[in-house]
């Protein structure tokens, strides 16, 4: 076995779950945000910086290496790790949500998914085992299943259909799988918003005994009271001791309410990417730093925060580097954010050891404010 | 006085000079390179890398910070130093070069010149004594007198008459100087290629009596040898107990011969700007990443190098990075761009305590090839 999750407690207020994951390259302290290397990198970030802030594991994405600069390359270059000069924990996803939502004329047939680059529009075709021949040749710790994502809002029967050919897929990928001694292959659970198609995606995909689980097809436009629910009936059915992902989740709000719900694991490219448009999410709330508010505004991005950028630059010369398109805007904003999202799983674990999950986000929301 | 010249020694082999330059912010080993942080910060860089390859001063562009954020700004922050986090020596141009290079419609009068915006379009008029005001308000170590810098190829006359009005402006600049305890006024001479213009200009430059002084109008287009034959009939005029500052110069060509010519200071674009196109300097050559053959290279940038870049990544990998243009792929090769021509600056000066200046030159080129 690649990974082994341990539980530790469940929250007394909450049943929010701490726990460890056991990977082969280190050991990642849940519940936990992963930030996204879409490309074999951080975008802005350096490894060592990743690690300052504490990043215990990033997520890279199939379907972008394997367009650019291809699997096989970073097979000879001795791996996604070795490549990027990343020593811990490393999740690929499959390439199926990315197929689907960038990847143009788009054919699914039961074998797989014809799409063209959104590159160079070059044809391509991923089936499951070609999904976990490129997962295998990248080499990360935790690679997933190629799954059909469901829209929404999409009809039961689309949906039906949709999770029946996820589940066949997922074992066509477990078959595929050739290191389950250090991949550790997570089956993903779909069913769209219907609790039925959920509760037969879980039993089907729980049957075919995969070390971890993620939960998809949530955070698709879905309005988030509606993902909260979705979560309340599926994660319940879930294992215990396997752990549990929330994929392309990644506001404070989800990350809190996700982690009450049950969730183990997170990523989402918001905090990077609304760092590169000059977005600060902070402990009182989101800063917009091109606003002209903040022209000579000489207090730190976050008052709260101790991250380097808090710590040697204000807003106003933030701003200046946001308006004046300098690199440096994006580096600083999202190492912040990075950072932010980091010390809020941090403070969620502290809170789930103290028993008072709910307390803290109560707290939180106080100064953040509250999104729906 | 704001700052000390101290000449230390001159290379018996090719009569270089060895000298350390004390600052408000500290003492600089010359000769030295300026990495150049146009708009207040070093394109990519964060101050503490730019510390961790030993940059001892950087430059940064009284035009741009002038026209954004404003001075007035900067000086609100608390300095230019303050601002950016940068607690090392700084030296501003005076914005003469960017006003005729970057402004549009220019119109240059004795009471200085009248241009619009490469920004807005909106109009400014710059005179020496506002180029003092905004400089007064950054508050860099070293300030550079407004001048008027002539283009190549131009006719005698008019380089005549534009010497002259820069040195009307000089002293102009040295009356309005509000600082002069804090912040060194460099004097700049100009002339053109014409010898007898040179001499001239250094006559009535240094008879203004300045602490330090550039040469300017050079590495305007004029052929290499060019520049070389007017150093070696300008840099023998100048004081010697002054520092002699090259303005533009930053390939390690000019810099290797500039040196021997008496030079004690650099600053340049090019190295970060071309990083920024994937163009690396090494010890063998040019690398322009981008290119096909080092699509499967997993050799580093440099094999002679020890920098961050070369230490963790491969040309494979830094290839990847510039065709999906990463922010990191600027960051990596500007990194290491900064860092060899910080390196060839400290071997430049090893070589000039050793003595064996030109026996440097040689064993470079045969590395690095010579660029005419």
């Amino acid at each position: 076995m690649a990974i082994k999750y341990e539980l530790i407690k469940e929250c007394k207020q909450s049943g929010a779950r701490l726990g460890r994951l056991h990977t082969p390259h280190g050991i990642i302290e849940t519940p936990i945000f992963m930030p996204v290397g879409t490309q074999a990198t951080v975008k802005a970030m350096t490894p060592e910086e990743l690690k300052e802030i504490n990043a215990q594991i990033i997520l890279s994405n199939t379907y972008h290496l394997y367009l650019r600069p291809g699997h096989k390359l970073v097979e000879k270059a001795g791996g996604l790790h070795k490549f990027m000069n990343w020593d811990r924990p490393i999740l690929t996803d499959s390439g199926g949500f990315q197929v689907f939502s960038l990847g143009d004329l788009r054919k699914i047939s039961e074998e797989g998914v014809e799409f063209r680059s959104h590159l160079d529009g070059s044809k391509h075709f991923i089936s499951p085992e070609k999904a976990i021949e490129i997962e295998n040749a990248l080499g990360a710790d935790i690679i997933m299943a190629f799954d059909e994502c469901a829209p929404y809002p999409a009809d039961k029967n689309y949906v039906k259909n949709s999770l029946e050919r996820t589940t066949r897929w997922a074992k066509r990928c477990k078959q595929a799988h050739k290191n389950p001694d250090t991949q550790a292959l997570f089956g993903i659970i779909q069913g769209g918003m219907y609790k039925d198609l959920r509760e037969q995606s879980i039993k089907e995909i729980v049957e075919l005994d995969f070390p971890g689980y993620a939960v998809g097809g949530l955070s698709v436009g879905e309005p988030k009271p509606l993902m909260y629910e979705v979560l309340e009936y599926t994660t319940p059915l879930m294992p215990k001791d396997k752990p549990r992902y929330l994929m392309g989740v990644g506001t404070p709000d989800c990350l809190i309410e996700g982690v009450i719900r049950g969730i183990d694991m997170f990523d989402c490219v918001l905090p990077t990417r609304i760092a590169r448009n000059g977005t600060a999410m902070t402990s009182v709330g989101k800063v917009v730093i091109k606003n002209a508010k903040y022209i000579e505004d000489f207090e730190p991005l976050d008052p709260n925060c101790d991250c380097y950028t808090c710590k040697n630059y204000s807003r106003a010369y933030l701003r200046h580097l946001y308006k004046a398109q300098e690199i440096l805007s994006a580096r600083l904003v999202t190492y912040h954010n990075l950072y932010f999202l980091l010390e809020l799983m941090k403070n969620i674990r502290n809170a789930i050891k103290e028993d008072r999950l709910l307390d803290f986000r109560k707290e939180f929301f106080e100064k953040y404010g509250y999104e729906i």
